[in-house]
């Protein structure tokens, strides 16, 4: 028997870990670009954050909004109620929420209202989404956007935003341009950022059609909520992506719908299908998956590395980190946080709302 | 030390065993009435139902429900999608059901629509709650509705729920008659349905002014869901009760709010305060409450009989049996099911939506 030691093998090539910061400064420019059009005449969009909870991360999100509208040149006014109040003892935690909310889309003065959430739990906070104004919900979290979203509707009528319940609009894949007469539909914040940064790695390939640049790639989603998970799959499929949608009780396939099957009496049927997947565990999928992404917000979550596909692009969205510390073994590239990038998301789409609500 | 055998306790007099039955027939009168009196050429109303999933009690409920409308003069429609098509092997859970609700707001011979939930889970099912055309909500789950529950607003314009957000309405306690120019908001079914046999049992008190007719009774309810526990708390607490809302992760204490506190700027206060609980136990809450109403869907979930206040009302909501066997060795009266007074409240709200569309 051989004393010597097996030499070491040559250390594993490391993944890139891409901050978000470089792709949060391409529409950091956008948006001052935007307003600087726009002239000295018009008037600063004005946001309203609410916060009305004593949680320490929407306290430091909330200031890193004020901060980033300072620098862009957009108003920030930040309401506080419940808990949130200096010196609020005896306020309980979302007490007045819902009259800030009604008294922000009431005032003429205010283009845009963000909520920091969560407050009640993911079905009073669902509640309190609906009552924000569809021309001032920045997060993009109305049934309405989510309908559209769903049905792949891009472009609407600026009154339609007046409506009970969407159900007309253009979906166009040709290209982005809204056609004469309708603007763009909003897209929810975070899955808005995630499929940026998407694009900006290259996992959206600019070679193929536009509504077709995810085809090809299979995307693991883990969550399922209504804010994040949920529209982030159908965005994806949208795009032509086979999507692994991973819930705590079951996964779920999102995939486009074929074309083929789009007759005029289907007119509302989703732009993506979703089947169940009754036999793949969350390793199958993983194994599969040539981008992965978790927001899932449980300290003690966390992906498996060893699970993982050779080379795969991981994202995560949640605030805690939801992969293990050596991801990048195996992770070709590793963003670990896109918060950045969705708070010019909600900016670009407050710029976008103060104009849909002079148009309609 | 005796050997006798302590002498058997008289046996304890048992509470009442109140089915639904005579309460829903009352409503069912009040129900063909009214139709009598809109005289034969008036359109018979048209109720859609959704079925899209294979659910024993979805199906259940979807005949139970053809059978009502059947008696009572209404014509009723089942759709199935998904899961519930005939022969619908590789059909999903809930595949089409947005396609259906979206078919049937536009149908202007639909009255009203009625989806069998659940079928995705809390969260996606309040995404297809508020995809119902507010016309056409006969079981009253459109935000719009809670809103005006939650602020007490009941008397709305017609014209107003086709409008995005709630935000006007008259607040009137004295009588429960519209002015002019208004109609009653609709309340959700199953928390008005519970509310109706408090009323039908003597909880509430006929004797005090409308407004306060709970006022002086204590109440817990065991669920917060969005459709029934948290509205039903509000409603309760508008009426002047005490209430405990217990929900698996915390206890809150909804009372009316003093009217003293109601200036013109706080307009959008809800009617009823919310308090955190933080040192009640669910068995300290039991002590207390006159009335206790349980609405979990867990088969093993049981109030226990040994917690109740002696002589208590007890209510089953949930399709489960949330009390004990021995449960009238404590109440006075115990309710087993309210879904009788449900469906006839749902067929008292498409009477009136039927109305209000015509109006608006």
């Amino acid at each position: 028997m051989s004393t010597d030691p097996t030499p070491a093998a040559a250390p594993t090539p490391k993944g890139l870990l891409l901050k978000a910061d470089p792709i949060a400064a391409i529409f950091q420019d956008e948006v001052k670009t935007t307003l600087a059009s726009r002239g000295s005449s018009s008037l600063r969009p004005r946001l309203v954050g609410i916060l009305s909870t004593s949680s320490e991360p929407s306290k430091m999100y909330a200031e890193f909004t004020r901060k980033q509208c300072e620098a862009l040149g957009v108003d920030f006014v930040l309401k506080k109620t419940g808990a949130a109040l200096e010196g609020g003892k005896g306020f309980a935690e979302g007490e007045g929420v819902e009259e800030a909310i009604m008294e922000a889309n009431e005032d003429p003065s205010v283009d845009g209202i963000m909520v920091y959430f969560p407050i009640f739990g993911p079905r009073q906070d669902q509640y309190l989404q609906q009552l924000v104004s569809p021309y001032k919900d920045v997060e993009g979290l109305h049934v309405k956007f989510h309908f559209n979203l769903y049905h792949n509707i891009r472009f609407i009528s600026p009154e339609s935003l007046a409506a009970p319940s969407s159900s007309s609009g253009s979906t166009t894949t040709e290209n982005d341009q809204p056609p004469p007469g309708t603007v763009k539909s909003i897209i929810p914040c975070t899955p808005l950022a995630i499929v940026k940064c998407l694009e900006h790695v290259g996992v959206y390939n600019k070679i193929l059609p536009y509504g077709d640049r995810a085809y090809g790639k299979t995307v693991c989603v883990v969550n399922r909520s209504e804010v994040v998970g949920r529209p982030l799959a159908a965005l994806l499929a949208n795009d032509g992506a086979r999507v692994f949608s991973v819930d705590i009780d079951s996964i779920q396939e999102y995939t486009k719908r074929p074309s083929s099957t789009e007759t005029p009496s289907r007119k509302y049927y989703p732009s993506h299908v979703v089947r169940p997947t009754n036999n793949l565990t969350l390793e199958d999928c993983l194994v599969l998956s040539d981008v992965v992404i978790s927001a899932v917000p449980k300290d003690d979550y966390k992906i498996k590395t060893a699970w993982l596909k050779d080379g795969c692009v991981c994202v995560n969205v949640a605030a805690e980190k939801n992969f293990e510390k050596d991801v990048r073994e195996k992770a070709s590239l590793y963003i670990p946080a896109v918060g950045k990038v969705t708070i010019l998301m909600l900016l670009r789409n407050l710029l976008r709302l103060q104009q849909y609500r002079n148009l309609a």
